[in-house]
């Protein structure tokens, strides 16, 4: 796949930091290290210290954790994906453009001797007419052996900025972002509606108050019923936890309106823990189970590495 | 309209607290007072005082008050409308129901001795299927006189949680509550959007912009439009103006998508400022000028005072 035996994943995100050694073939990984040294936090520090050199402030960092890091060999390439890449981070790129398969060539990077003999990639996001992205691309590169390459369908990334990859024949062709975990956490924390909702399990009763409001979300939308959801709190006493079911239900239906409609392709999921229950048990609600894969926990906790491992191959 | 020449209206919300001195026969404003501390701040100092009497509590403050308003008479009775009558609030209502009319009959209020001689009338709010309200329903009644008796539709209240109204010879049958003045606000100032807009002037470029985010917003609804704001301004550069009136489009063209049906019925829009200028644009790009009736902000301003009145008349 490539050349390197060996590599180091730097997956650097907003708000966290994480190292892997990982072997190529196998993806296993061999050492790791994370910390909350996120980018955001980088940038601050670096705007109030001498603002002289972004890539050597971030550069610094990154030298001192990978010097932590057992298994490290000096000769090991760095990929670096995620927020690394935006004006905030180790050092900006422009977004790639779609399509992108599975040479990820349209995928912008930067080669740079990290130490001697050590070479640093940098990846950049991509973007579409609507949505842009600096991380998902690199999953989504690493899921691409699992898709269909005769099909035609959609790669579902659900969370924070949920995204949604169209697929046709082994390439990403576009994709759609969508602010539901955002809007969620805003709803279920900080809203009028925070003390009418409460976290709790997922049995047949929270599932049914989900469905029915997958449905409702996913047909009217979700914005002209989130009200109904205190009134119904105040009013009847509905039960907190159904009500933060209803409410993942209204905005998870409304993420998934366009997707509903395409009952005859393959839609892939890629969620793990409690989003994999909720768009699994969605996705079966809209589009029935014929279409629908729901990939693998093991693919998907994968899915960066063997992203990562291909970008080295073609940019490295 | 009542016995009482004049009266003292108490506007006691969220995290506000008017009174105004009022001549009941011309709606005159003979003298007023306003301060912050609204409900919730008094029912903080309640939890933390010696909680005997939550009632006593807030009498105490009104008491004060009443005392530094120039123009009030111990003989001028007190009607007390807003979040007074909630939970948090002076004394707990039930909610009314609905239909009501210009008699306001089905609306829950409680008469107390406030002073020797001195009646206050507490006003409870009004519930339907799906909202709750305190305070607009005291407005409404205000405005009833402005709706054509004959006819059937739809009194529009935006805000942060907007209102509408279903009207119906006379009476308010129904309503429906949006969360769209809440979403905006977080939307646009603690949201990944926020770096996106930006507050600014009302011209035929913004205006465009709203009125397409308008149209995109009532026939998709919003949540799956947001994040391309984002994208707009990463990618093309997009102006943070027009984006705020984009956001703002879409949010209210979504609260608009079931007034926007029914264009053959008259659309009685109640706002001042800004929101009467946007949801006037929007509601005539949906249906057209012929059945809108944008009501006199004088109106508007009296409108709780109007409603508080015939309370009075009714209740008191």
């Amino acid at each position: 796949m490539t050349d390197h035996p060996y590599f180091i994943s730097c997956d650097w995100g907003t708000s966290n930091f994480r190292l892997r050694v990982v072997e190529a073939a196998t993806l296993d990984v061999l050492a790791q290290r994370a910390t909350g040294q996120g980018i955001q936090r980088m940038n601050e520090q670096f705007l109030s210290g001498d603002r002289s050199d972004r890539y050597r402030h971030f550069a610094a960092y990154l030298r001192e954790q990978v010097d932590l890091l057992p298994e490290a060999r000096p000769t090991f390439p760095i990929v670096v994906s995620g927020m690394a890449s935006a004006n905030i981070g180790m050092q900006e790129l422009p977004y790639g453009k779609l399509p992108i398969g599975r040479q990820a060539r349209n995928l912008v990077s930067e080669v740079r001797e990290f130490r001697s003999g050590q070479a640093l990639v940098l990846v950049s996001g991509v973007h579409s007419e609507t949505g842009i992205m600096r991380g998902e691309e690199t999953q989504a590169l690493g899921l691409l052996d699992e898709l269909d390459p005769q099909a035609e369908g959609v790669l579902l990334l659900p969370g924070t900025h949920s995204k949604h990859l169209r697929y046709r024949q082994g390439r990403f062709t576009d994709f759609q972002s969508y602010m539901t975990g955002e809007l969620f956490e805003f709803l279920t924390s900080r809203s009028i509606l925070a003390n009418s909702v409460r976290d709790g399990v997922w049995n047949t009763r929270t599932q049914s108050a989900f469905l029915s409001a997958v449905q409702t979300g996913c047909r009217e939308g979700a914005t002209a019923h989130l009200f109904a959801i205190r009134a119904g709190h105040v009013l009847r006493d509905t039960d907190p936890v159904d009500n933060y079911y209803r409410l993942s239900g209204l905005l998870i239906g409304a993420e998934l309106h366009d997707v509903a409609v395409e009952v005859e392709q393959p839609l892939w999921l890629a969620a793990s823990g409690s989003l994999r229950i909720l768009y699994r048990a969605a996705l079966q609600e809209l589009c029935g189970a014929d279409h629908l894969v729901v990939l693998d926990d093991q693919l998907i906790e994968r899915a960066l590495l063997r992203g990562q491992c291909q970008i080295l191959a073609t940019h490295g």
